[in-house]
C-alpha cells in the first residue's frame, strides 16, 4: 500500500527534473534543438517512449508522425493531453516540451489509480514550430483535416530538400496524413498546457492563466509608392514620402489595436532606394493584426486600410495591400473554460482569463469540433523561441498541478455528456 | 568680316549639338557611361580636347587629373569657369556635361572676340562624382586644399582596385594631388552653370536661378533599441516598439525642416529581427539634415537630437546617435550673386535665388576663397543622376546665354578690382 500511494501521487518537481534531462540530452549553449524532422527530434522522441515505456499504455505514431501514448479507459469516450517536443532551432526549454511531460506525468497518476472512467491519450504532435519548412502545426492540422497535401508540397529546407522527401525518410507519406485524423474520433476533450510565451501574467503576478482561444489574424504585406528624390535639392512640399505615410501607419495601427483590444503590428519595413541621400520613393511594410473576436478583427483592417489611404493621399503617393496570410479566430470550449478556471483557483487561489496571441495546435483541435480548453503558466519576462525562455520552478509546478486537477474534472465532465 | 562675324556670335544650338554629340559617343540605352578614371570618360575628355583644339587656348592636365584649357587673357587675373565630364553608371546626359560644353561655347565666343581683359580659364575637374570610389569632388577638392591623401588612399572600387593604382594608370600621383592648387593661384572668379538636379525652377516656371550656396549637411545614422516580442502574445501596452519610436522621428524631422527651412531626409530605415510576427526590437534609421545657414542647422539637428530622446522616452526604448558625415555651409560671394542676377534677369526676364542642396566642385572652389556663383537651369520633374534627366532646349540655350552674359561682367568685375 506503500508502494502504491507513492506511485499514484503527482510529482510535480520530476516533471522539473525530467524537463532538465531532456534539455541536457537535446539542447546545447545555444538552447533547445528539437527542431521537427531531425536527429536531436528522433533523440527526444525515444527519450519519451522510453518514460512511457514504465506506465500500462499503448505508444503508436499516427500517418502524420504524431507519437500517441494510450491509456484504455472503462470508455472508449477519450480525454486527450497535447502538446509538441519539438522546438525552434537555439529554442527555449519549456515551449512544447512542458505540455507534453507534464502530460506524462499527469498520465502517471491516472494510471497508477487504476483503470479510469474514460480513455487517455497524451500526443505528441509533429512539427508543432515549421521551424524547418515554414508551415507549423504539421501534425495537428492533418488530423484536424485542415491540411492540403499540395499547399506544402514544394516546401524545401535551407539544404533544399524538399518536405515530401524528409516526410518520407521518418515514414510519414505526406498524401497520406490525413488518415490522422482517425484518431480523434472517439476524442471527447482535449487539454493543453503552455507556457505564456507572452508577458501578460508576470505583469499582473499570477502563475497561472485560462485560456479563451486563440486570436484571429489578418497578416498583409503593404507597399506605399511615392517619388525617390534627391535629399538636397528636393524641397520638404515638394516631396512624395513613402516613409511619411508608412510612419503615419505604422503609429495609427497602435491606436486600431488599442480602441479595439486587440494587437497590430508592424514588423518588417523595408525602404527604397534605402540610401541616406534619398527621399524614400517606395516603402514595404508587414502588418500583423490579431483578435479573439471576427468582427473586431474585420473592424481592425478596415480601420487600417482606410487609414493607408488617408494617409497615401496627404502624403500623394500609392498604397497597395497584398494578405499574406489569415485565420479565424479560435474559441475554447465554455464549459472546459469553466472547469479550468476552477483547476487554477483550486491550485493558486486567483483565476485570469486571456486570449492567446500564438496559435497552438489547441487551435486546430478545437476547430475540428472537439471541446477544448488551454492553461497557460507564466513566461519569465515573456521571452520565448529564445534560450533565455524560462518558468520559476513554483509555477511549474503549480502548473503540473493544476493540469491534473483539469484532468480529472474533465474526465467527470465526459462521462456525465455520455 | 563676314567670317569674323559668324565666329564671334554665341550660338547655343550649338552646345545642344554638341552634348547630343557626346550623349551618342559616350551614353547607352541605359544613359550616361561617362563614370570618371574608365575608358569611356578618357574618350569623352579626348572629345572636348578636339573641340579645344580649334581655340587659341592651351590643354594641360594638373596633378589631380583636372584638365584646363587656358585663353590668355591681357592679364594673368583669370576668370575660371568650371564643370565636370564625369557621370555617375547609367547617369543624365546633362548633369556636369552642361557645365563644361555650354563653357566651351563661352570661351569659343570670348576667343572669337580677341584677346580678353583677363585670363579666362575652362576646368574640367576630374571625378565630381566619385561614383567608382565613393569619394566625390576628388579634383576640386585637390585643389582647393581640402582632399586628404590618407582618408581616400584604402578606397577600393567594386572588382577590389585601389584608389591610388587606378589614378597612377591614369597619371595621377595620390599624394601629389594637392599640388593641382597652384591652378587656383590667379583666380580671382569662379563660374559654373548646372542643372537645377531639383524641382524648384519648375514648379516656379521659370527656366533659371542664381545659386546663393551649397547647404551645410549633417548627416547621422540614428538606432532606437527596444525589445523584440511575439505580435501574438505581446499587448499594445507592455511593448517596447523601436519602430514606434522611429516613425514618430520619421514624421518630426519633417516639421523641424519646415520650421527652419530647410530639408531633413529619413532615407534608409532597417527593422530587426525585421518578421512579420515580432514586435521590432532594433530599427536603425538615416538621417540627412540640410540648411544653408550654419546655425540653422545646428538647430535642426539639436531639435532632431531632444526629439529622438522624447520620443525614446515615451517607447521606452534606447537612443543612439552617430555622425556619418557633416559639412558646413558654403555661401557664394555676394557680388558674383548681384552680377549673375542681372545676368538671368537679362535672359529670362525675371530673377530668382535658391540653394544648392546637391554639392558641386563651386563650393570647393568657393571655400578655397575665390570669388564663386553659380547658375541653376531648370530640370525636368527635378530627375537627375538617371536617363530620364532632361531639360528643355529653349532653357538650355538660355543658360548658355546667361553663363556667356554673366562670364563678360565678371570678366569687367575683376578688371574694376585689380
Amino acid at each position: 500500500m506503500a508502494n502504491e500511494a507513492t506511485t499514484t501521487a503527482l510529482q510535480p518537481q520530476r516533471t522539473i527534473a525530467e524537463l532538465k534531462e531532456l534539455r541536457a540530452l537535446t539542447g546545447d549553449t545555444n538552447g533547445a534543438q528539437r527542431v521537427c524532422w531531425t536527429d536531436t527530434w528522433i533523440r527526444a522522441r525515444s527519450w519519451m517512449r522510453d518514460k512511457l515505456a514504465a506506465l500500462p499504455v499503448e505508444v503508436t505514431v499516427d500517418e502524420a508522425g504524431n507519437q500517441w501514448a494510450t491509456l484504455r479507459g472503462a470508455s472508449e469516450r477519450t480525454l486527450l493531453i497535447g502538446g509538441h517536443i519539438d522546438s525552434v532551432p537555439n529554442g527555449g526549454w519549456l515551449d512544447g516540451a512542458l505540455n507534453v511531460v507534464a502530460g506524462l506525468e499527469v498520465l502517471r497518476r491516472i494510471a497508477g489509480a487504476g483503470t479510469p472512467p474514460v480513455t487517455v491519450r497524451l500526443v505528441d504532435w509533429a512539427d508543432e514550430e515549421g521551424a524547418r519548412f515554414g508551415r507549423s502545426l504539421f501534425g495537428s492540422s492533418a488530423a484536424a483535416g485542415t491540411l492540403n497535401p499540395d499547399a506544402v508540397r514544394t516546401l524545401t529546407d535551407r539544404d533544399g530538400l524538399a518536405l515530401p522527401q524528409v516526410l518520407a525518410e521518418h515514414g510519414v507519406e505526406l498524401d497520406r496524413a490525413g488518415e490522422a485524423g482517425a484518431q480523434l474520433r472517439n476524442a471527447a476533450a482535449y487539454l493543453e498546457l503552455h507556457i505564456e510565451q507572452g508577458p501578460v501574467l508576470e505583469s499582473m503576478g499570477l502563475p497561472l492563466g485560462v485560456v479563451l482561444g486563440t486570436y484571429g489574424v489578418e497578416r498583409h504585406a503593404i507597399r506605399f509608392t511615392g517619388q525617390s528624390a534627391h535629399a538636397g535639392s528636393t524641397p520638404m512640399d515638394r516631396r512624395r514620402d513613402a516613409f511619411g505615410a508608412a510612419a503615419k501607419l505604422g503609429l495609427e495601427i497602435r491606436e486600431i489595436a488599442k480602441r479595439h483590444g486587440g494587437v497590430c503590428t508592424v514588423g518588417s519595413v523595408v525602404t527604397k532606394p534605402g540610401i541616406v541621400t534619398a527621399v524614400v520613393g517606395e516603402c514595404d511594410l508587414t502588418l500583423d493584426q490579431r483578435h479573439l473576436h471576427a468582427d473586431a478583427l474585420a473592424a481592425m483592417l478596415a480601420e487600417a486600410k482606410q487609414a493607408s489611404e488617408r494617409f497615401a493621399q496627404d502624403e500623394n503617393v500609392e498604397v497597395s495591400w497584398q494578405r499574406i496570410w489569415q485565420i479565424e479566430p479560435i474559441l475554447f470550449n465554455p464549459e472546459l473554460i469553466e472547469l479550468a478556471d476552477a483547476a487554477v483557483r483550486a491550485t493558486s487561489g486567483t483565476i485570469h482569463r486571456l486570449p492567446s496571441g500564438p496559435l497552438h495546435d489547441a487551435a486546430e483541435v478545437s476547430r475540428s469540433g472537439i471541446p477544448t480548453v488551454m492553461l497557460f503558466v507564466q513566461s519569465l519576462r515573456g521571452l520565448s523561441h529564445a534560450k533565455e525562455e524560462d518558468t520559476t520552478e513554483e509555477h511549474m509546478q503549480m502548473a503540473v498541478q493544476a493540469l491534473d486537477r483539469l484532468a480529472t474534472e474533465t474526465m467527470h465532465w465526459i462521462t456525465q455528456r455520455q
